[in-house]
C-alpha cells in the first residue's frame, strides 16, 4: 500500500468502451452512460495485488484462508471495520456473506414475512427493492422521501400512518439511493422506536456508507442499540465504494444470534451459496487496505459533486438538486424543464446521455433522472455541456 | 488452444503446499491429502486466458455478455454442450446460474418439499446432500448403494417398499459419488418410471458427467423423454471436471417452463445471487475450448485408477474397490483389515494419508475412505506405498 495513493482514471474512452461491462456497452459510441453504478476508475492496487496472486498461482481450488472455509474472512474483516469506524461491536458469526445485495434483499423478505404481508419501503428507491416486495406477494407500503426545500426527508407522521396490522418489515436504505441522504442519529432513533413499536424487523442497506462526504456521519442502524440490532438485518458489500461489482461478494449481518436462528428456520444458510475466492480476497483487501485509496476517491467526487451542483445552478437552474450528502449519484429533478418525455428519454435523445431513468425508481419520478457522477472530470464535464445545451433548447 | 494439449502437473510439493487450497492446507507437511475434490492439475490455458483478461483489463464492473447479462454465456454454453455431448435439447431460458451445488440442491428441495414430508437418497452421499435433508426438516429415506460383486447398485424392489406416502423428492447422483457408478440407461429408465408413478420430482446431480472413464456413457436423466424432464432439476458445473471449484459457478436446470415456475414461486430466482464474472467466463471458457485437455487429463485419470486397482489387488487383496466407472474418486472397503478404528482415522495415524472418511458419506461406512487419486503418478504411487506398508502392519 502507498501513502500516497493515486486514482487511475480511464481517460481514454477507446480504453472504456473495450471494457466488458454494462456501462460501457449498453448504448453506441455517441452516448455518455452516467447509468449503472459502476465508476471509470481501475480498482486499488491492493485489490489487484490480491486477485493477481491468485491468478498467478491458479490457485482456484476449494479456497482456505487463516485455517478456515475463505468466507469467514469476509466476516471477519467487516466485523473489524464496523468496529474501527463506528464503534459498533458485530460479531463475525452473525455474518453471512452471500453474492450479491439483490439476494440479501430477498432473503430476509422471505424469512420474515409471509405473502400477504406488507413491507414499508423508502421511495424512490433501488429498482430490485420493489421487485423483491412485489415479486414475493408481498404489498408495498411506499414511504415517499420528500423534498424539504434542503433535503429529502421522510416524515415520521406519514410514517406512522402507513403501518398497518400485516406490516412486517421496514426496508432502510442508508444512504438513501437515489436521493443521495445520509440520515442523522436522530431521524434513525425515531425509525427505531418505530419499529420496535411496530414489531418490524428492519432491512438496512447500507451499500453506500463509505462514501460519505464531509460534514455527515454514517450511523449503522444496528449500532444504535442491541434492542434494535436485534430486529436489524444489515446489508453491505464492498463492491460499490471500491468498484467490483463483477467479482460478487455480499454479506447479510443479523443483529442477534436469534435473529439469525429465526432466518435460518426459513432459509438454510447454505441456500445462499458460498463466496467465489477472487470476490472474497478481493473485498478483504479493499477493507483491510485501500482507506487511502478510497479517501482519494472521495476527494475527486466531492469536486465532481460541487461542480455538479454549482454548474447546473448557473446555466439550468431549472433542474434542480440537493447535493447528495453521500454516493457518487445526483438526483436531478427536471420537472421544471416542463419535457414531453420522460427526462431519461429526453437527455438520451437530445444529449446522447445514459442517465437511470427515474421512473425506474418511482413510477412517479418520470421526471428524474439519476447521474452517475463517478467519472473523469473531461468526462463529467462533456455530460454537463451536453444537458445544458439540450435543456436550453427545449426552453425554446 | 492447442492441438496437443498437455497437463501441467504439480509435482513440486513445496508449490503444491503454498496453494491456499483445503486440501493442501488443512495438514501438515507430513501428511499427503487425497480427499476433498480437487486435482492437482493446472487449469486448461483458456481457463487461465479468459482470467487473464479480465484481470489486465481490471473489467471487474456489472459484466455483460454477448450484449445480455453475462451470467446467460453460462446458460447458452451449457444447453449447446448438452445438445453436442448427449442429444439433450434444453433452452437456455431453463437454466439458472448459481454460485454452487450445495445451493443447487437446497433450492429445490425446498421448492418442491415441505417440513414432514420425505425424500428418497443414494446413499453413501455426498454429504451436504443429506444435511440439505435433515436440516429442513425433510425425513431422509435411504437407498443404499450394495455392492452386487461386480458393481455398486441400487435395488428397485428395496426402492419400491422404501417409498410412502409423503414422498416428494428423488436425489440422484449420477455419475455416482462417492462410489463412481455411472448408472446405465435401463437403471435410469426404470428410475424414470419409478418418479412417474410416484409423482416424485427428480433432483440429479451430474456434476460428474464430464468424468466418465471408457465404456460408459453418461445419460442426462432429462434427456431421457418429456415426460421425466418435467419433473427433473439437473445440477452440473464445470468446476470439479476442469477444476475451478473456488470460482464458484454452478447451474440448475429445469426439465420444462412449468416447473421452473413452480419453483420460482417458492424460490425467487433472485434469491439465488448472480454469477460472477471470472467464474462466469472460466466455466463458459472450459465448456466451450477445454475438452482437449480434458481427454488428457481423463487418460492420466484412467491409468491411476488402473495402477490403483491392479496395485491393490496384487499387494493388499483385503482392500476391496471396484474401479469407479467415472471420477477421481475410489471407494476403498477396507472391512476385512479388521481396523479397530474408522478407516480414515487408521490410514490417517499410521500411513499420514488424508483420505475422506467413509463415514461423511454414510454413518455405516466408517470402514470405507475415499480416495481423490486426481493426482501426479510420484504422488499417487506414495499414495499406494503408504497404503500397503500400513495395511501389512494392521495384519500384524
Amino acid at each position: 500500500m502507498t501513502s500516497t495513493p493515486t486514482i487511475s482514471f480511464e481517460l481514454n474512452r477507446a480504453d472504456l468502451r473495450a471494457r466488458r461491462n454494462a456501462k460501457w456497452s449498453q448504448y453506441g459510441p455517441d452516448v455518455l452512460p452516467a447509468f449503472v453504478a459502476d465508476m471509470d476508475f481501475s480498482v486499488a492496487a491492493p485489490i489487484q495485488t490480491a486477485i493477481e496472486r491468485i491468478v498467478r498461482d491458479r490457485d482456484y481450488g476449494y479456497p482456505m484462508r487463516e485455517g478456515n472455509k475463505a468466507e469467514l474472512i469476509v466476516a471477519k474483516s467487516f466485523a473489524r471495520r464496523m468496529k474501527a469506524l463506528y464503534d459498533w461491536d458485530l460479531s463475525p458469526d452473525l455474518v453471512l456473506p452471500v453474492a450479491d445485495l439483490v439476494q440479501g434483499t430477498y432473503a430476509p423478505i422471505l424469512a420474515f414475512s409471509d405473502p400477504g404481508d406488507s413491507i414499508i419501503l423508502q421511495v424512490p428507491s433501488y429498482p430490485p427493492f420493489r421487485d423483491a416486495i412485489n415479486g414475493t406477494e408481498r404489498r408495498l407500503l411506499p414511504l415517499p422521501m420528500r423534498d424539504d426545500g434542503t433535503r429529502y426527508a421522510f416524515d415520521m407522521s406519514e410514517l406512522e400512518t402507513l403501518v398497518e396490522e400485516g406490516t412486517r418489515i421496514f426496508v432502510l436504505c442508508n444512504p438513501q439511493n437515489p436521493t443521495g441522504r445520509v440520515f442523522r442519529r436522530d431521524e434513525l432513533l425515531s425509525l427505531a422506536q418505530f419499529a420496535i413499536a411496530h414489531d418490524l424487523i428492519v432491512i438496512s442497506d447500507e451499500i453506500h456508507s463509505d462514501l460519505v462526504y464531509p460534514g455527515q456521519q454514517h450511523v449503522p442502524f444496528a449500532s444504535l442499540g442491541s434492542e434494535i440490532a436485534s430486529r436489524t438485518i444489515t446489508l453491505n458489500s464492498a463492491t460499490k465504494s471500491f468498484n467490483i461489482p463483477g467479482l460478487r461478494c455480499a454479506l447479510i449481518a443479523f443483529g442477534s444470534e436469534d435473529l439469525r436462528e429465526r432466518f435460518e428456520k426459513r432459509i438454510p444458510l447454505r441456500l445462499a451459496g458460498q463466496g467465489n475466492i477472487i470476490g472474497v480476497d478481493a473485498t478483504v483487501a479493499a477493507w483491510n487496505e485501500c482507506q487511502p485509496w478510497l479517501d482519494a476517491v472521495m476527494d475527486h467526487l466531492l469536486k465532481a459533486r460541487n461542480r455538479i451542483k454549482a454548474v447546473l445552478k448557473a446555466e439550468v437552474p431549472e433542474i434542480h438538486l440537493h447535493a447528495p450528502e453521500a454516493t457518487y449519484l445526483a438526483w436531478l429533478d427536471c420537472s421544471k424543464l416542463k419535457l414531453s418525455t420522460s427526462a431519461f428519454q429526453f437527455f438520451l435523445d437530445k444529449a446522447r446521455i445514459g442517465f437511470s431513468p427515474g421512473e425506474s425508481f418511482d413510477p412517479n419520478c418520470a421526471s428524474f433522472v439519476r447521474f452517475n457522477f463517478a467519472t473523469s472530470t473531461p468526462i463529467l464535464d462533456e455530460i454537463l455541456d451536453r444537458i445544458i445545451i439540450a435543456a436550453r433548447q427545449s426552453d425554446s
